[in-house]
């Protein structure tokens, strides 16, 4: 597959969405200048094209292999990962104190969404790692912290989540694996995990699983959680990997993409004998486990771009490069390229357009994050809202996207050598993991929808709301706002089934309205004629004119009660 | 994979929609009684749940295998193809003049649905013998159709379309496969076709391969193509398959999914020793590739039903079982099924009303084929108009079915062995191959649109729309219909670019449309209580309120003209 890095598209959104600039003018971010930057998206563009890229394939035709002495990554991958670890790649985001350097989240999207739109599947890795990190940032102890997070930082060691077990998916307050005290501080870890990325693998010098656990009477449900750090080694008296602890990788799941993430099964304690250390208080895990969650909920969002970009380059390729048929309604006889066919013409536009707004909509909530961490309160409730936008609309256009890229190549599309159906299953898992998209959209009309919300009105909505409105100039975006407004009070004051039966056609019309937004503004931040300003005007205008009004086809389906969803008994969806 | 025969829901659907009391109170027909079409629908029900669905996983996992002596299918496909063949499952709406039972077109439409509802890859190969049977019987010699029809008839000898070369997809016209009188009415055969669905397996006597071709100072482009037979074995005296032809398969494809379907590259007359016979005049090649693909369109739009439906099933039974948090608002803190939970039982509706609504659609096609078959010229310019409808919408709904399958097993979806990710793979071809998508959308809005129109309006298109609307009784499909009708009309008289930039988004809102029209009609006539009844009517009401309201969205899209896509050169897609 051909990968070009998007350096320019990176800058543009950094600048005119993210507004990195106003970032770079705080002491905590003084370190992000302009030229930092620029060497930041140059550098990771071509590392990633020279070294990630590459190995796309053979991680979808290899993938990951599980053998008795643990999982083995295809031939080439513990090299391309050793090189990363040394460029410093990992280290963007890492606050100064634990050994990064400090820079804007928002850059360290940048760098992911380079790495992942390279080999999605291989930056899952470091993606995973990145929620180790912030767990042990703000919960772990400062002694946690001074062994872990340096090796976690430059990505020398890798982290996972342990958070699923077969009977607790969604339901993580279902799961059953224990933490019993050992008496010198530590704690005894027994159970199995299921659906664990990255739960083993040869690339790193240690593996840091984050496991959720029961605590001895601990109460029921989500309440009695807590989160335990279990290296796959134990640390010797210098802090250096040692003796294996008692964590066993069972098998990998057989998955239909994303073959390079080893999908692990992990049991832990078969032999009594798995240790942890308990991460913040006991019986503090759910908190714990969001602040791991949320920012990886954003990564994988990302995820969603990182396919939408990769199919969108190939597509683009291969139409640039088919020549097939004569332009209907011309003159000529002569077959064209299929990029002048105007419904070909028109998916490639979707896909450059969705492409766009997927990142906009990420990078927007990155740029959240930096400024919530220097404590500005508004911008901690517009992060906690645009979270579960970011995760289920990111993810959900990376699907769309992605099977675009298959209609465009036609039959070729279909044909695994051809690549354009890795992406398409690549991506499919992203709308799952790291809580559905239902999930997400039952965030949004549960929890966000009511954030700040004052009997009055108000709230984190209302702001989103007010800031669109104040920006937005196009007629059929400034529509989509109001029905946004007008949707989202009514499922506020709905009944729960009503307002999660609506959740999902709600969730798409909102993100739709706040890319809507962010697309408009960099239209008129695209004021030269350089051929990127162009096709970026020209992706707005689509934006407007064609996307966002079909997201008003959706206010009924967000206005609907639950009442018809359950005017049969559930026995009944078997006739 | 559980599969349940869907009886009621096919007997429902050809009394309310097909009509086809009106179709068995024709002489042509009336063999059709109530009590043949019943023990056809629950004998080929029983057949397929007991002998196809069982090799579902096998033809996924161990797939066609390409061997020098052949294709092999998996263990058990040339037994449970022998048994359909013996249980006269192919004969169904054959004339009986042809060795067929003669029955309608639609109840072999339902049989070809249970098949492929338990088999999809399976069943595509006696759908190609369909698109076989009619070329012969349209254009055939008498003496072509008394050597080959019986034995297609029954399946015991099968057929394949050779149209695609590497350098001619969607432009068949650019094919070079050259044929050469032999002095003595053969031609000899020369050339490479690629994308042979079943071009060769082990299940049949013999495979008859219909072949578009170009003979000797034929003209270029579309027309000089003429349509040639070329059997795997010519028949001998006694018109037995005898010597082998030299019909070479080169490879098979590694495809994304169908693995049961073996795609093949044939190489016909490696050595100057392919013989084959014209089908109809010389030059005739694309009339009678139309007459073998427009039926084919439409069993590629069931195939887009099969996958819905089999996704459906596998859903509905994991809802049903799966157990994971409690309801959301209620009192209990039990946990409960998950089709239980609002999102999901959304999921759920969604996928049994679109599902509904796709068969809706390709057997209304269905039963427009028995009309215009006995000389009913308005029902042969309604089947013209929904061909592209039923083949694109039905097999877009396939798609987002087998997708939201995947969503409502969660995680598990995912993973290979659960079942659900072979319906996405499998069905993701549906949209390209049988003419792409985007060529349906383009027949629409090009010949489609304009067939049968005068200068003061009226024709194929308009006679759709009055029969719509004089049936509509909900507002939103009324407006749907409106809008329809506006922007057929307005297309009409667009320029050639605007009406194809404008094709893809104006089919599906004109397809929604009809199959709003149809469900509706359903949820009058589904008047008692009985279980399937009331499903019936809670899907009706689900389409209604929630799915033509979407399609409203598609209006600005379909009334967009072209300049947004031709704003920028086709090079700055690459920016």
């Amino acid at each position: 597959m051909p990968f070009t890095p998007i350096t320019a598209e990176q800058r543009f959104v950094l600048d005119h969405v993210v507004r990195v600039r106003e970032l770079a003018a705080t002491e905590r971010f003084a370190a992000a200048s302009d030229d930092v930057i620029d060497a930041v998206l140059e550098g990771v563009g071509a590392f990633a094209a020279g070294e990630w890229a590459p190995l796309l394939r053979a991680g979808d035709t290899v993938g990951a292999r599980w053998t008795p002495e643990g999982v083995r990554m295809p031939d080439g991958y513990a090299e391309a990962y050793h090189d990363y670890v040394d460029g410093g790649w990992g280290t963007i985001g890492v606050p100064e104190a634990h050994g990064g350097q400090g820079l804007p989240f928002a850059i360290q999207t940048a760098v992911l969404d380079t790495l992942g739109t390279a080999n999605m599947a291989f930056a899952l890795c470091p993606t995973l790692t990145v929620g180790a990190i912030e767990a042990l940032a703000h919960h772990g102890s400062a002694e946690q912290q001074r062994l872990y997070l340096p090796h976690l930082a430059t990505g020398a060691w890798t982290g996972t989540m342990n958070l699923t077990e077969p009977q607790a998916g969604s339901d993580v307050g279902a799961l059953r694996t224990t933490a019993t005290p050992l008496g010198d501080g530590t704690w005894r870890i027994k159970g199995t995990k299921i659906f664990i990325s990255f739960g083993d693998h040869d690339m790193a010098e240690n593996i840091v699983h984050l496991v959720l656990a029961r605590t001895p009477d601990a109460p029921v449900g989500t309440k009695g959680i807590s989160l335990f750090l279990v290296p796959k080694f134990r640390l010797d008296e210098d802090g250096r990997p040692g003796a294996a602890n008692d964590v066993r990788v069972v098998s990998i799941e057989h998955k239909m993409g994303l073959h390079a993430s080893p999908t692990c099964v992990l049991s832990f304690g078969d032999h009594d004998d798995c240790v942890g250390e308990l991460i913040g208080p006991e019986h503090g895990g759910m908190r714990a486990m969001f602040t791991m969650m949320n920012n990886a909920r954003l990564n994988v969002g990302l995820q969603g771009v990182q396919a939408a970009e990769a199919a969108t380059q190939a597509a683009v390729a291969y139409a640039l490069e088919r020549v097939q048929s004569a332009r209907a309604g011309g003159t000529s006889r002569d077959a064209v390229r299929i990029v002048e066919h105007p419904d070909v013409r028109r998916m490639l536009m979707r896909m450059k357009a969705q492409t766009q707004a997927a990142r906009a909509l990420v990078y927007y909530a990155a740029g959240q994050v930096d400024r919530a961490g220097s404590g500005d309160a508004r911008a901690r409730g517009r992060l906690e809202l645009v979270t579960p936008l970011a995760k289920a609309h990111g993810t959900d256009l990376g699907n769309e996207v992605a099977s675009l890229g298959i209609q465009v190549h036609g039959g070729m599309g279909y044909i695994e050598e051809t690549g354009a159906a890795q992406f398409f299953r690549d991506v499919r898992i992203t709308s799952i993991y790291e809580g559905t998209n239902g999930i997400q959209a039952a965030d949004l009309v549960g929890r966000k929808l009511a954030l700040g919300r004052e009997a009055s009105g108000g709230g984190v909505f209302a702001e989103l709301i007010a800031d669109m409105r104040d920006e937005a100039q196009d007629a059929r975006l400034i529509a989509l706002i109001d029905a946004c407004e007008a949707t989202g009070q009514a499922l506020a004051d709905a009944s729960t089934d009503d307002r999660l039966a609506a959740s999902y056609p709600f969730l798409t019309m909102v993100s739709v309205a706040t890319c809507g937004w962010l697309m408009e503004r960099q239209g008129r931040a695209a004021t030269d004629d350089a051929p990127f300003m162009r096709m970026k005007r020209a992706c707005v205008r689509f934006y407007l004119e064609q996307i966002v009004p079909e997201a008003l086809g959706l206010v009924a389906a967000a206005q609907a009660p639950a009442d018809v969803l359950y005017a049969v008994e559930a026995e009944l969806f078997a006739e």
